[in-house]
């Protein structure tokens, strides 16, 4: 059984059961988003079918999004509305990839990427990050897996990544887009975690992640994005690629056929996630995150774990449990015992990392200072048992 | 350029164009439907993932309906809810196919079928199926395909279909669900029009379409449906699929990972489509559509077409243009030269049968009485000339 299933069975026993395990921040969509749909829905709108990319006022919106963050000008015609960033990554490998193709993806990384390839047919190789490189892939990592398999068609990366809320920093960022233009290596950048950061100076370049699209070489990258986490619209469905020329026609086509279109409701109500109040809204939230991190960190030596990942961004703190996995087998366990006895829900590194995930945890923070501070208090009491 | 962007481009232009195009019913969502989804927004939820395969009352509600129209007993654990029926489509076909299996599809037929099976590495083949057969395949033409490929692995139907709206009655799907048993074959029904049909007796058995489900032989069918069609929602992208037993837990994980959930207002929204009202309401618009047909069939003679599909359900005509065709190479180039001259959008054949339908067109009558009527009678201008 899952654990999401175990939490519900035990809250259904009536169990007092804080899951740190939530891959969305709490409090739904801006103000102004909500506000839009019910009015939409209140006009009586039919909502047909938009175009299979989305509407043109979307794609608009998203472009100036990237003027606001990045200063960058993206062309709307390479903006492809998608149904989440799911959708987005479905449109993106089939149009990207053949079957057979080898794709990169750093371990540990999110399940699903390897998930959709793999169903898709994809050779998919996993190179492992540890702690000394940020959980992030480098050149020379990627190197090695050239050297093992003859020819890489992909290279996934996502910054700030799940589990581990590391993030690739501008060097990083053109290493890597240099690496994959030498090896004609198409790069997916998965950032929809951008905007959720917390950076020392939140005014500085690149405080809100560094776009693939923002570093040279990286012509041919395709960035992926989503309403889903900093517009706090995870159920909408809601993301987007922004796609090199060559991909604009087949992505629009490969749309067409299999989802039609992204949610014409969601599409409407998100032209409302652009206002100043909207992003006023959603900078409020990261900081209520922020102030959630901050006492974590604070409070997370206590717990005796290590290594950390330093969690610059998203709402995930990744650890390795070390000498706290005591006599239990791996963090499956560990975590299964830790629900059990203390009603705390955190996701083992297996999820992640199927090589070296046994002695890792994902700690979501989303769930709000007082209940990751109850939760700290639960766990050593677990631990000092 | 395809016909729908030289409307558009035409419309711009401030043409006074009809387009017969349509896959989609003019109105858009019952009145409870859109009320709810305002409420929903306006209480400020906040609507993030739900369970991969949709929420329990959603599928609860899917389960009331066979009932309800069909008499069937569906257990809500086999009802998965997906983003529209593309996404039902999408996990049907990723859990029950492998690369290189064959899956044999009616032509003429809806073209999604065809690309996004073989985007997944299927081997698709198209069977003739012409105006003798109802436009549907028979036991003989799968002994055909089966004695040509050696071995099918799914058979994709459609009743009412896309492009000819005629219907697989009682006995054709008992037949046919009887030669998949047989020859170990995946049966995959596509219903989507259920409920858009023209029966001379409304409250006649099979009335509002046969499911795959109510036949014998049909445990291992996958049922694919929508909101999209009878209820008048295609924008919101919600669909469902029956699923046969052995494909539960395996759709489950895929839509966790290519999808996570389907959209999460628009399911909340749905709960409101089960009402008498709702009912009630889609069912005043089928009976629109039903005058709108017969008005178009008292009409079509006068066009000299043939062979015509009767058009049992869905809102089609596709229909043969016959010596009608004139001196154009096909309907393509018919196609085209009835929209600049006369400004009256069809769809060409050859989309649905890329071997026959150069020859054919599909006309929809979604777009109601008035502006059939004038179509109509520019047609007859245009072919007269």
């Amino acid at each position: 059984m899952s654990i999401l299933d175990r939490v519900a069975r035990l809250r259904a026993e009536g169990r007092d059961v804080i899951s740190l395990c939530a891959g969305e921040p709490a409090g739904g969509a801006p103000r102004e988003v909500r506000e839009l749909a019910a009015a939409t829905h209140a006009s009586g709108a039919a909502l047909g079918y938009t175009s299979a990319v989305g509407l043109w006022s979307v794609r608009e919106a998203i472009a100036g999004h990237y003027a606001r963050w990045y200063g960058l000008e993206v062309a709307p015609e390479q903006v492809a509305v998608a149904t989440g960033s799911s959708g987005a990554f479905m449109l993106t490998f089939l149009a990207a990839f053949d079957v057979g193709d080898v794709v990169v993806l750093a371990r540990p990384g999110y399940p699903a990427y390897r998930n959709i390839l793999r169903t898709l047919g994809c050779r998919v190789v996993e190179v492992d990050c540890g702690a000394d490189t940020g959980f992030q892939p480098t050149p020379e990592v990627l190197d090695a897996a050239l050297a093992e398999h003859g020819r890489i068609a992909g290279l996934v990366v996502a910054s700030p990544a799940n589990p581990t809320g590391t993030m690739i920093d501008r060097e990083r960022m053109t290493a890597l887009a240099a690496w994959c233009a030498e090896h004609d290596v198409r790069l997916v950048s998965d950032e929809i975690y951008h905007g959720i950061t917390y950076p020392t100076d939140p005014a500085a370049p690149d405080a809100r992640g560094v776009c693939a699209w923002d570093v040279p070489g990286a012509e041919s990258a395709v960035v992926v994005s989503s309403f889903s986490k900093y517009w706090g619209m995870t159920g909408w469905r809601l993301g987007w690629a922004l796609l090199p020329a060559d991909l604009v026609a087949s992505v629009d086509a490969l749309a067409g056929n299999i989802a039609l279109c992204p949610p014409a409701p969601a599409q409407l109500a998100a032209l409302g996630a652009f206002s100043e109040a909207s992003y006023a809204e959603a900078d409020g939230r990261v900081a209520g995150l922020a102030r959630t991190r901050s006492l974590l960190l604070e409070d997370v030596p206590s717990l005796g774990w290590g290594p950390l990942a330093p969690a610059d961004g998203a709402f995930y703190l990744y650890a390795g449990l070390g000498e706290r996995l005591g006599g239990y087998a791996s963090s499956v366990e560990w975590c299964a015992a830790l629900l059990e006895e203390e009603g705390v829900a955190l996701v083992p590194g297996v999820d992640f990392d199927g090589a070296h995930g046994q002695g890792y945890v994902r700690l979501s923070f989303a769930a709000g200072a007082d209940a990751v501070a109850e939760a700290v208090t639960r766990i050593r009491r677990f631990q000092e048992r």
